[in-house]
């Protein structure tokens, strides 16, 4: 049997900030090697990733977990009370960078798979993609995972990704999927001239003002049935303009937008760009739009993958998991174009702050919960 | 018989950069005395001020010319192609820093009024205020020459300000008031957030593009009899918020608003803050606005004044003055306290810039427009 809290603690002292190693994944795949797993470590440019099998290639059973080993920047070094790699325990909470975020969810999910295909050989495969590359760039990382496995003919018929996905309680909210995300760069650009004199002068900040609190206005959507409302945010406005006596050429402003399955990176795009065309129209200023999506809203339906979930977390812990789409982003969102995904692990309160911690309880609960997957899985 | 021409020269070569007095004033109070006016120095500060009167003390009809002889510093000396205290004559303009603002109008004033006393002496008095605050703060400048004349019992019954006037050609426009200026400062504080949530947050940028879009739309006037309308430009919006997934906790907006007589900086005051708290109440943001009234319009209404200014300007130049009251501010702002006043002087339009020069013949031109008026006016 394999000591989840052991093993968390383990990786923790491995001082894996990405894009580091640091030691995370070598212990991993000794780990998996000795259980029989097939591995193979898909490193691309700076980053290291391991894929690791149970089974027979091609299986159309075959589950998977994602995770990764990289963890944030400490911050400043002296605002930790405990040493940031040390992985202490003090009044049944481990501290450590990437106690929670994410290393404790690795090694439960690597207990859970080494446990379980020793005491109960499946008929099927289990896969393990662990990564170095969530927390930066994430371009190395699962999408290497991913882009290695289908030119190898590797497939997961379903991924569960077990980043911390409880706000407050052990249980209580599973992600089945992601608003989509997208940001704007606007610069308005009119015709400088003196403030006495606004005739002579096009001001950009009057096209800017209308424009932002068009955008600002308008009702995106009411939310769908697994997802919130689509907002938008102006996140600044900036003219940098110091003299009160002249109207400025230029004015520039950022828009985020995180949007549900009503939405496409390019619908609102479209949408985006054709609000300030209109705008120009009426001001006859010239509006460049700049613009990133992020990634695109996806959904896992509710069904066989989030109900097993959802029956091994109440089991485990008498809670009925929520089943959301609310957070930020994760690599499920690369995940969701392999197979059926969702996401569960333990309470991500701390995640990426100062004396980041986690309840130890909660990991051997999350290695109960893992493991019951799998038996229900492979049942 | 003085030539304006020559004194101009003599002036330009006093370097005097506000608040330096560079001999300048000093070569007018020898001159002015020479012809038998009382001067008196009204330092007050660093600044140095002239006060020259000819004639009697509180005579009902006394003419006064108000100056300045201070200049604006050079810029960058290298961008110069003449000597920026040469007072060289090349092609027929003079060059130098203060040629146009205001030496020449200074050095016509002056001339003619010491030829006019010198050959018709008038019944009345001849009053010159001349400063070396004007490019400064004005505090301590035309202020200051006024409060020493109300204490100490000297009064102007009229007065004309010798600025360059004209936009482009010698006798087309004369001043006759001005629109106020008022700058006002908004900051709107909202609640700081996380862009995917602007829910829990409250984005001071929502209220600050509805609170911009609404003042900027906004007609003041439409103008009236001698006045353009009023202006508002907003003339800029930051807030500094790099991170595109933080909504941000303020921002800040300046806006200028030049008016005319239908309005006053306190109307003015006013109606800015109740638009601020109108939108407070909508977005329930929390709005600083401070506010700062440069000057209040003014208006000398069309009559004797400005009729005895337009018929020698016609004499002189065949042309008609527009009577105007767009533009800057200038010191007329507060002589328009003490007695009716108008603007006129030359052309201005290389003021303040690199090789700054006047046209010869239009000192000339200026000293016997000045003449006429002083003929006119003692009649």
């Amino acid at each position: 049997m394999i000591d989840p809290v052991d093993l968390t603690a383990r990786l923790v002292q491995c001082p894996s900030i990405t894009p580091e190693e640091g030691g995370a994944l070598v212990l991993l795949q000794d780990l998996l090697t000795e259980a029989g797993f097939t591995c193979t470590r898909v490193d691309r440019g700076v980053t290291s990733n391991l894929f690791a099998r149970w089974g027979n290639k091609g299986h159309a059973r075959s589950f998977g977990f994602n995770g990764h080993t990289d963890v944030v920047p400490l911050g400043n070094p002296d605002d930790w009370t405990m040493a940031p790699f040390g992985a202490e325990i003090k009044d049944g909470f481990m501290y450590g960078r990437g106690t929670t975020d994410m290393k404790s969810g690795v090694a439960a999910f690597a207990a859970a798979a080494v446990d379980f295909v020793k005491d109960t050989p499946p008929d099927g495969a289990i896969i393990l993609t662990i990564t170095g590359d969530e927390e930066g760039d994430a371009t190395d990382g699962t999408v290497a995972l991913l882009d290695w496995m289908d030119a190898e003919g590797e497939r997961m018929s379903h991924c569960l990704v077990g980043e911390p996905t409880c706000p407050n309680h052990m249980g209580e909210m599973m992600k089945i999927g992601r608003r989509g995300s997208l940001t704007a760069w606007f610069t308005v650009t009119g015709v400088q001239g003196h403030s006495a004199y606004p005739h002579r002068a096009n001001n950009p900040l009057n096209a800017m003002a209308r424009l932002m609190n068009g955008l600002a206005s308008h009702e995106l959507d009411q939310g769908t049935d697994h997802f919130d409302a689509s907002t938008l945010a102006v996140v600044t406005i900036d003219t940098g303009n110091p003299a009160t006596n002249v109207i400025p050429a230029k004015s520039k402003a950022t828009v985020n937008i995180r949007f549900n399955d009503l939405h496409t990176g390019q619908s609102l795009s479209d949408w985006l760009r054709s609000e300030a065309a209109a705008i120009d129209e009426v001001f006859g200023t010239k509006t460049d739009v700049t613009i990133k999506i992020s990634g695109e809203s996806f959904l896992t339906p509710p069904g066989e993958l989030s109900g097993m979930v959802s029956r091994a977390v109440q089991h485990q812990t008498n809670v009925t998991p929520e089943l959301s789409t609310s957070g930020g982003t994760s690599d499920a969102r690369f995940v969701k174009n392999h197979c059926p995904v969702v996401e569960f692990g333990l309470v991500g309160k701390t995640m990426h702050q100062v004396d980041e911690r986690v309840e130890v309880a909660q990991i051997h609960q999350l290695k109960a919960i893992y493991t019951q997957i799998l038996r229900d899985y492979f049942a």
